[in-house]
């Protein structure tokens, strides 16, 4: 086991922008060891007063839109030319296959990851989708306390970590490719209808006019769509990493939105709703975790599954039944 | 208290198709009394082999709509036209405000609600989303073991109801107005990725080139959403329940939706799955209600409430703290 520190060794460490030491409290909440935990949360609770003063960005898209090359030009950008720190952390409750994709997240991001104003931080590996949201909300808030103004969650888009995700973060952006055809995108229904905008990427080496095409077809779309409790109505960009074409445009777009919503008290209230969401979404994953666990319910779990599933037995009674082991 | 029957009475006469069995069964499955519920799960159980047999529509819409006229004329044409036996259920949430809208859903459909093959059932009163949706669930169940082809499950459009419809149905239905702009619309964001079929209402009286325009442009955004796994286009129709136009396309619709779900095995997947969710979905809401009954959290849940919010305190760390109570 990897060394543990005081509560005010992480603390002070964090807060003081220390990123060794911010590197090992992620580690802590990533941890599922009870002592590991009980740590974690006192740590947090120590550093939250700093926590909650940068921009969340959540950041999806299907594998060949070109996300990683998209988040590192953008994320030059606000290291570059915006003067930010910037954190990238990421839901990939499927890096548990691989047992992680720390290396294959840092090598996408070279530049980036090279950058001393930028913090990269892979999915942690081997936990449940709600393990995997809980310590990336968690090391979210780590880093805000470690000072950096903007907080990247980055999903793969094809699974229901966006919902996840969307609940974390003040601005969620879709990233989409020009032509591909609706059936070719393969991400999930419902993630459109998040999105506060989109931008189409690879918009060059010829491919710019059918970029602008999507671009106008996405806008209409989603005009469409009913207006989000934000008032914000979603914008489509077109944009090239290679070129850098459109990547000021996205960041531009994103502090428009915190403007707007800022005034109209929406990003703030938002917040307040998302921390009470955590709450109770915290609290329904330990009931769940503790029922499923125990031995009687996991003795007649799967029958009554079976039966419930033919239509025998109705889901109610099976669940009654469950409840009153 | 209203008086009760045995197991077998209201199975056999729900199973003969007596109405006034039927819906002294709905009562039942209403009822928030221990004993009913016991008594609803038994006679849910002794009907459930010949329940699963109809095909099962959630209508929404916002108020404005023409949810009601439309509901009508569709449920004639059913009953007049294609000889189905046809139950409309409720979900609405907002119904236990006023104390049940038993007579308001019933006035609004005087030609069917006075039609032999047709049973209306309103929106059970004074219960939450939860006990709303599952009493209608079983309502549902209760009816297709009567012998109803057809069950129409309507929602509101406003709220969080359709999600829970959109799990316990085959086919999804939405209702829009042309040309009242998309901040007028007031559905909830994500539902029009859920619809396998819009229709746009109230295509008459100079309004036909207004509703056509509308349906080019619905239709055009909704091929740009990722594909359902159904592997379903969510087609987009005008209709008129004045002059009739257009009712009988919806219906049309449906049945080619059904016929090709089925041929694909995903209608009867998806109806396993649904079962299994409203297992899952049952312990939740137990597990919840159960906790947070509990004295000692009840005394401490309102000051945590309000530390997590205003981001003094970690969701996790009130989440624990209420856990070890």
């Amino acid at each position: 086991m990897a060394r543990r520190f005081s509560v005010s060794d992480y603390a002070d460490g964090i807060l003081s922008g220390n990123r060794v030491r911010l590197s090992q409290a992620i580690t802590l909440v990533e941890s599922t060891l009870p002592t590991d935990q009980e740590l974690a949360q006192q740590v947090l609770d120590a550093v939250l007063p700093r926590a909650g003063r940068s921009v969340r960005v959540g950041i999806t898209g299907v594998p060949g839109v070109g996300k990683s090359t998209f988040i590192e030009a953008l994320g030059l950008h606000l290291v570059n030319e915006q003067g930010k720190q910037l954190a990238v952390l990421a839901v990939d409750p499927s890096s548990q296959r691989s047992g992680g994709s720390i290396l294959g997240d840092k090598t996408r991001m070279n530049l980036l990851a090279a950058h001393p104003a930028a913090y990269i931080r892979p999915s942690p590996a081997g936990r449940s989708l709600g393990g995997v949201t809980r310590s990336t909300r968690e090391a979210m808030l780590l880093c805000e306390a470690a000072g950096f103004d903007v907080i990247f969650v980055e999903t793969v888009g094809v699974g229901q970590s966006e919902t996840a995700v969307h609940g974390m973060v003040d601005f969620f952006l879709l990233l989409m490719l020009a032509g591909a055809g609706d059936e070719l995108q393969g991400i999930k229904k419902g993630i459109m209808e998040m999105a506060d905008a989109v931008t189409i990427t690879k918009a060059d080496g010829g491919n710019e006019r059918a970029a602008k095409l999507a671009r106008r077809e996405y806008q209409n779309a989603l005009h469409l769509f009913p207006l989000a409790p934000s008032g914000w109505n979603p914008l489509v960009t077109v944009s090239s990493a290679v070129t850098g074409q459109g990547v000021a445009e996205v960041w531009q777009v994103v502090e428009q939105y915190r403007a707007q919503t800022q005034q109209s008290g929406y990003f703030q209230r938002r917040r307040q709703e998302q921390n009470l969401h955590w709450l109770h979404e915290t609290i329904r994953q330990a009931l769940e975790a503790r029922f499923y666990a125990r031995p009687e319910v996991a003795r007649h779990l799967a029958a009554l599954e079976q039966q419930v599933k033919a239509g025998t037995k109705s889901a109610f009674g099976a669940a009654e039944e469950l409840l009153g082991l």
